[in-house]
């Protein structure tokens, strides 16, 4: 599989005029290589020509013997803490010709790391490589799809335990608490977030959890992700307590729509911004264009945000095995917001549903 | 506070001959505006001239709420999804005339922003800052301080009720699970990391916890981190669990007395390397040089890894004020491996335990 991968990265780079891919994020890493590292300050990466050699690994000494054991690829090359990782690549650049070479690199490289590179040879150009990246990783195998799959129903049995804890005195924090633990114990490997917003603090759509208290006829936004075999799901529900007011039913049944627009858009072909049109339009026509600040959705894999993006602009044309999320939302300040998320598949003549968990409007008892 | 905090920026840049900073980084967010974002792929930051202007707020519109709310600086532009941040920056950079700038940057700057910024104009010039950020930042306030003792305290507080929950049969997983509850119990905002490796996982310095159960005259190695107002503690212990062999007994001495020759080395005017040196002369001497494979500690504050690192060849002279981990270790590969970590303020005349936790050799019941 990895060798597959690495012969389909290097095809394509030769395509675009690269000669050469650093390979830094840890992402791409675990996608290339089958491993990634802790490389918070120190240098990790993957030197891959698009000439027939093997890829070279370089990690810190500290990594070496996980490389060792994990990495599809056996060339490694290792550096301690009092070393300098240009040394190591300067010397893999020499061996490999690499002195003129076009790097493809991805856009989050680190300045550190791009002026490392550039220094090694002063005829090195670098391009920004990231949608070929994005390329490869953007269509699913079946097995990266179940494991999203899996991400999913552990997320679902999280959200589930959050609803079933919620009550009038119970903080957010709490609530968060409740479903992380429940992710956890159902397998989940990570919680990349777990966003409780209840009252107004629904109406700020990248707010903070924080302890204050649910009370009666509150608004309830649970946003939650959870890592499978380095697979991202991430699902909202929106919920409320006690009662729904009339303005409350409307404001989710218009979300209810706008998703269910954007599903039924979804198929091969179709381009991403015509999903993010469908859900759009649905909101605008009820009048409440204005209060939809952010795009439909993101795509899911080995990151919680890949492409392809569901947002105005975006041409990506869709292709069995994306997954991506769908996630309109309506959002009244100093009121309440409602966002409904789900993760979705483009099959070879829909999208299908990669999540599994119940969209009406849902009245918890305030008892 | 954050006004302070600019001007000592301003004053240190002018130095150090740079125009204008480039803030993108979360942690330099939080330390000079008093707010960071959720800034994932998009682009947030502080655009700032040296010379007497106000610092612009560049967010993504969702942002911009929070911005308004949470910013101690009020000059705030925000760009939608469907725009780009190219235009925002390359506008701000023409009002305050730095179209011929030196810029400041973090090393941690993505290629793309790094080359959003120079494409902004051809005369732009562009620097790695990361010194005067860290500069700024590694010498803590009292406040500073404080926030990392309470964070010790909290992950004291999760060491130890692993240590309460250990036994055979337990797996590493369970250990953490039941660390990061209680720290979230216990006021910690999150949990960055939560190591617990047992028997020959031990002895990989960053292995990652598994599901693995703990047996009797198991080695159980527990690394954990916790956050408190924005602020990190990091600390570390090795228990054993029924007996500790003579092997075992040996090393767990010669890695204390290592931490401890660290600890009383650390005072005002000596340096980084110095304290490196204390503990790894002490290893060394014991025949176990080779088995110490990383520094010896590393700052905290906003960020668990920062200056001053306590490795060999930092030359970085110790301040009063100063906060890092101490943290020496000796892994036997496929045997087990023992470290101890604390964090350490220097003060007036020495260094100080900001957390207060045994160290002695500690057996737990295997019954």
């Amino acid at each position: 599989m990895f060798v597959e991968r690495m012969a389909e990265l290097k095809k394509i780079g030769r395509i675009a005029g690269i000669d050469a891919f650093l390979v830094n994020s840890e992402p791409n890493m675990r996608y290339l290589a089958g491993f990634s590292t802790l490389a918070i300050e120190r240098f990790a990466g993957l030197v891959v020509s698009v000439e027939e050699s093997t890829p070279t690994v370089i990690v810190p000494r500290l990594e070496e013997q996980k490389a060792r054991e994990k990495s599809a690829f056996k060339e490694i090359r290792s550096y301690d803490d009092s070393e300098s990782p240009a040394r190591v690549l300067r010397h893999v650049i020499k061996e490999e010709k690499l002195e003129k070479a076009t790097f493809g690199v991805e856009w989050t490289l680190a300045f550190k790391f791009y002026k490392m590179l550039v220094e090694c040879s002063p005829r090195i150009k670098v391009k920004d490589a990231s949608e070929i990246f994005s390329q490869l990783r953007c269509i699913k195998s079946e097995e990266e799809q179940e494991n999203i799959r899996k991400a999913a129903s552990i997320v679902r049995k999280g959200i589930n335990a959050g609803i079933d804890f919620i009550k009038p005195g119970v903080s957010e924090a709490s609530i968060s608490f409740e479903i992380e633990k429940t992710i956890k114990q159902n397998g989940g490997e990570s919680v990349p977030f777990c966003l409780v917003l209840s009252g107004s603090n629904s109406a700020i759509p990248h707010g903070e959890t924080s302890s204050r208290k649910v009370i009666k006829q509150d608004v309830v936004l649970m946003d939650v992700g959870a890592v499978y075999k380095g697979y991202y799901a991430d699902l909202t529900r929106t919920v409320f307590v006690g009662q729904a007011t009339r303005k409350q039913r409307e404001i989710y049944e218009i979300v209810a729509k706008a998703q269910e627009a954007a599903i039924k858009t979804v198929k091969p072909k179709v381009k991403a911004e015509e999903v993010d049109a469908a859900a759009r339009r649905t909101i605008e026509k009820a009048g409440y264009g204005d209060y939809f600040t952010h795009r439909t959705g993101h795509g899911l894999g080995l990151e919680v945000h890949e492409e392809p993006y569901i947002t105005k602009g975006n041409k990506t044309v869709l292709q069995p095995g994306m997954t991506f999320t769908i996630e309109p939302g309506i959002y009244l300040a100093g009121e309440f917001g409602v966002r409904i998320e789900d993760n979705i598949v483009v099959s070879t003549k829909d999208g299908r549903l990669l999540s599994n968990l119940p969209k009406d409007l849902q009245v918890i008892s305030s008892a």
